[in-house]
């Protein structure tokens, strides 16, 4: 935004002039990269979603022509047989960061701030600007876990990440319950982006709590980051709300190719519990041999590990890494400025990973 | 919204409660059902299209567990080639529906009210109770043209569909000239969401207003109303605003099918041109055959015309055509109460239209 003059400033409204908007992990081109930088799931999807934008092209000369549903009825079906919830319990959006927007402006405006970690996803204090919410961050205790404790004071609405990210900390559910309890009046997010590599999700507790938002993309562990569907699960009077929101927005955010292809993933429950069982096993093993190699891994319940090794700095690693054609991400801010955040990749990408370190840099 | 209770209602954002989304035409699934509601285009897009999403699935096995380009480079590369103008000069959305969201979000949040016509696109206040933007809205005059010279006064922007829907009738490129000459300090939308269907583009007015922001969509003109793609063409200064929003609400908004095959649609001039002929020459033919009828037509430069009949009601019509299996679009509306909104089809479509009003209704 450099050539931008004060002048031409003049246009925008005066709000959106102080925006400071989210930064996602590079999408680069280059040939032979090992991208570890993004949290995407080295396995393809189901092959059944291949198949099901085939029938789309194959069966409905109308499939492009015609708007898609507006309420992406067949999709929110799928989602409610897999997670075993009415389907007046599920909204969809585009990806998850469009689904976590609409529940920032469905539920989060109020006067009192909004509660979440220091080191947490870092849209949240991007939406949080983009709707004038305010926020107040508590911070991880030292062993960078959310202590639930800190969550019982006044607030606005609380978003908690579950596994967090980037540390990959899981909470157990005994922990969001009591988050659930000392917030009757208040929205509770639980944003589970990476729930499903061996965290317990909150899904099962929507029945039980009126004030329980719980929030999934199918980017991580659907393999489908390139189709963009996220979803939130929720009692009706709160996913109203999100409707609501949703449209006065936009009417027809998910195309008819996503709505297909998310389908036919939902429906193939033993190839999507057999595609994270291999990165659960692969992060094992990596975090073995990272550790042998002097890194210190928190324990992670996700598909990325966040790792530092006290002997060298992060941000050279990440350097290093990248000139032998390997991205991680690394976040220069305080508290974990000294460490790498790395997705887990398949067996071969992670032994690449580890060779590299030993060879090259280490 | 009937089922929620006062008391669930403390959860949602005060402002929230207030909301009054806009409501889409109908997309019911009814056999031999004549879809003449929601301004579609009657003809499938480009084969070049099929061909691209074709390519996605064969060629790049990472094409879905991956995230698209954030920035849709390749998207914004092929509409500045078609559209005459740098790729900086363009900004992307998930439908036209989500640029327009983004417009308001990035210039019309001023002291001053918006101005737009009563009779216009009815999102327009919905995004403006959604973003809290004041609005005046400015009569049409009485043949239900817009009138620039009510243009000229203080304002927060002003926001113009051309041609403007329902009513289907174009402004000429002078007349908009008067309204960017007058406006120097505000941002001036041109809503071109029918244009390739005989109105003349602002596009090529860009380049010498600094204020000027032209919204377009494939969804009409490109036969992708499945896909969700609308575009914003401005100068620089301006697609950075956009750029700032959409970046602090969601950093992935097109997924890779769509991405391809609107490349591709941009891609095909020579189809796109010779399907907005046949809509146009179709349109000329209704027009003709209703007005022997005893309808008053409006004089269109869209894909759909704006009808009404001195000696039948409107309302009565709209319902008697569904019960016939065509649907129109119907506004309960002061001023266009009598009117109907008539998608153009194919001749074969636009004949079932005329032969059923002649034998069964009129």
């Amino acid at each position: 935004m450099s050539n931008i003059t004060i002048e031409q400033m003049r246009f925008w409204s005066p709000e959106v002039r102080e925006l400071e908007p989210y930064v996602p992990g590079e999408q680069p081109k280059i040939q032979n990269l090992l991208k570890l930088n993004t949290n995407e799931n080295p396995y393809p999807p189901s092959p059944k979603v291949e198949a099901a934008v085939q029938a789309v092209l194959a069966n409905q000369a109308d499939a492009l022509r015609l708007y898609p549903d507006p309420d992406a009825t067949a999709l929110k079906q799928a989602i409610a047989k897999q997670q075993n919830v009415d389907i007046t319990q599920v909204f969809v959006g585009n990806g998850s960061d469009e689904v976590l927007a609409h529940i920032f402006k469905a539920f989060f405006i109020q006067k009192e701030p909004i509660l979440y970690p220091d080191i947490t996803y870092s849209f949240y204090p991007v939406y949080s600007q983009f709707f004038g919410i305010h926020t107040q961050q508590i911070p991880l205790n030292e062993n960078f876990e959310i202590d639930v404790v800190d969550y019982k004071q006044v607030n606005g609405g609380v978003i908690i990440t579950n596994p967090n990210a980037p540390t990959s900390i899981a909470l157990g559910l005994d922990q969001i319950e009591q988050v659930l309890q000392a917030n009757p009046n208040r929205v509770v997010v639980i944003d589970e982006a990476y729930v499903d590599f061996g965290a317990e999700t909150a899904v099962q507790l929507v029945d039980k709590y009126e004030n329980l938002v719980v929030c999934q993309t199918t980017s991580k562990s659907r393999s489908l980051a390139g189709l963009r569907v996220g979803f939130a699960i929720a009692q009706s009077h709160l996913i109203a709300a999100l409707e609501a929101v949703k449209n006065s927005f936009n009417s027809y955010p998910i195309d008819r190719f996503a709505i297909a292809a998310a389908v036919a993933s939902f429906e193939d429950q033993a190839y999507f519990e057999a595609q994270c069982e291999k990165v659960i096993d692969s992060r094992e093993k990596l975090i073995s041999e990272l550790t042998v190699l002097g890194f210190q891994v928190l324990p992670s319940k996700a598909n990325f590990i966040f790792a530092t090794h006290p002997k060298y700095d992060a941000a050279q690693l990440t350097q290093q890494l990248r000139e032998q054609g390997i991205l991680v991400r690394y976040f220069n801010k305080p508290r974990i400025n000294q460490f790498l955040r790395i997705t887990i990749g398949t067996d071969e990408q992670n032994k690449r990973l580890v060779d590299t370190l030993k060879t090259h840099i280490l």
